[in-house]
């Protein structure tokens, strides 16, 4: 596997692979790799001639207080995972080069990133258009691969890669979890072990949600009560929403009838989890 | 010459020209071409194997009440005069293509696009940055080609495509005037013969601008009001702004040292005309 650090370096070699008419399978994370990124590089490998992960902990999508600082880090660890899962080039930019001094530009999806997780943590989704766009013009890859945990992330992207007609292609990933349910993400690193426990309120009420439905609630506010009572049960667990929405325009539903994103995010401790469920139901 | 409007096959056509290791000069514009526009496809001409011309009268860069329904528009004329000048492709998308309904992603370039022109068209910029981001996109080009006549939009498409990364090159080329003067602008197809005479009054200020910074004045305000007195004298024009700055920054200068950007906008009649002089002194 190569390490690759520089961004002209990076974006000379896409060059050229892409002259060779190599088709380059992208994952672009903030490192602290888990078993989902780790299935997204395979699903890369397996669909592509070259897999770069680039690993960037992107301050343009932190808002003031939030866990930019603290959050973790494990370069050398992450190596040998992406090494081990069949990754060609490891791509590590560093925050002054993707963000020189006067840096001034910046993409926005309007609507889409002021809904849900928008509310709470204003521009940014501003800061992951932007620093996504800036890794697509320097890996220039045909495919790239998100999971589905950000669902909302993962909407905002397709949305500006259709807008911008951008030339590739967004592959959503159904979320990895942990076997009891806990959808697998770096900032479970910030949870104590009671506080692991109390994590599972996410995922066990977005069960109890999909049971619901499929036993006939059309309700979105039923939905959102019952979740809320499962959530609001756990000590230390602070609801940030709680929604049940169209899986593409995320706006609120009026009636569960086809289908519906039901998508939470949950204060636990000092971690904001998320997870969601996208339930279809015939009529 | 071949003519394309359909976006997919644009973008697939440029893709396979970029395979054969073919390079792009693209050449983008709102039409109705004059020999500035001709200028850029000669050079473009010059220096890349495919020249490729986009014609787009972008409505996301014009403001409510501003010229977007009346400008001038002449497609076939156009498509004669760019075969002529050794255009391979003429680009004409639709609006509804490059703005389909839902359509919500944006590009800003902060800071530089609030200054000047910015000023007294607020978006415009943004319209600009998008919709040239979406053209490069379709088009892939090597090299794109702009007029100095547009000197602040040249300076915001270089920071936009450094701050995002775009791996291609972009070449500013002089200002194209008629032979008493008048910068080369679509726009002024809307000056009446009296109003046309008025308009000499841009180009003959920049003139006596620099006249005077060579002759040792070094205050921006001593500048800005000798061209503002050469303006005003003439019958209805209405200066929108006068300012001397750096060609960079695009900020205001405190002295005249070294480089200077003269930027105007000048009401004349129907017609919003700019011009610039960039003017270097040897200390």
């Amino acid at each position: 596997m190569e390490i690759i650090k520089d961004l002209r370096v990076m974006q000379a070699r896409s060059g050229f692979l892409r002259q060779e008419g190599k088709a380059i399978g992208f994952v672009p994370t903030m490192g602290y790799l888990h078993e989902g990124h780790l299935t997204l590089l395979r699903r890369a490998r397996e669909e592509n001639d070259i897999v770069v992960l680039s690993i960037f902990v992107n301050p343009a999508q932190f808002g003031a207080g939030e866990d930019y600082e603290k959050y973790p880090r494990d370069t050398e660890g992450d190596l040998a995972k992406a090494s081990e899962a069949g990754t060609d080039i490891a791509f590590l930019p560093e925050v002054a080069e993707m963000y020189p001094a006067g840096y001034a530009t910046y993409v926005n999806v309007e609507g889409l990133t002021e809904k849900l997780c928008g509310r709470s943590r204003p521009g940014h989704f501003r800061g992951v258009t932007t620093v996504v766009l800036k890794l697509f013009n320097l890996v220039q890859p045909h495919r790239a691969y998100f999971g589905e945990k950000d669902y909302q992330q993962l909407v905002v992207i397709k949305k500006m890669v259709s807008d911008l007609n951008l030339d590739l292609q967004i592959i959503g990933c159904p979320t990895v979890r942990e076997s009891d349910g806990l959808a697998m993400s770096s900032r479970n690193a910030y949870l104590s072990p009671q506080e692991r426990l109390s994590a599972l309120c996410l995922s066990r009420s977005l069960a109890k949600a999909e049971e619901l439905i499929r036993g006939g609630e059309k309700s979105p506010q039923s939905i959102i009560n019952e979740i809320s009572k499962v959530i609001e049960k756990e000590p230390g667990a602070k609801i940030d929403y709680v929604a049940v929405c169209h899986p593409e325009t995320l706006g609120d539903l009026e009636s569960i009838d086809s289908q519906a994103l039901i998508a939470l995010a949950v204060k636990i401790g000092p971690a904001r989890l998320l997870d969601n469920r996208l339930v279809k139901v015939n009529n």
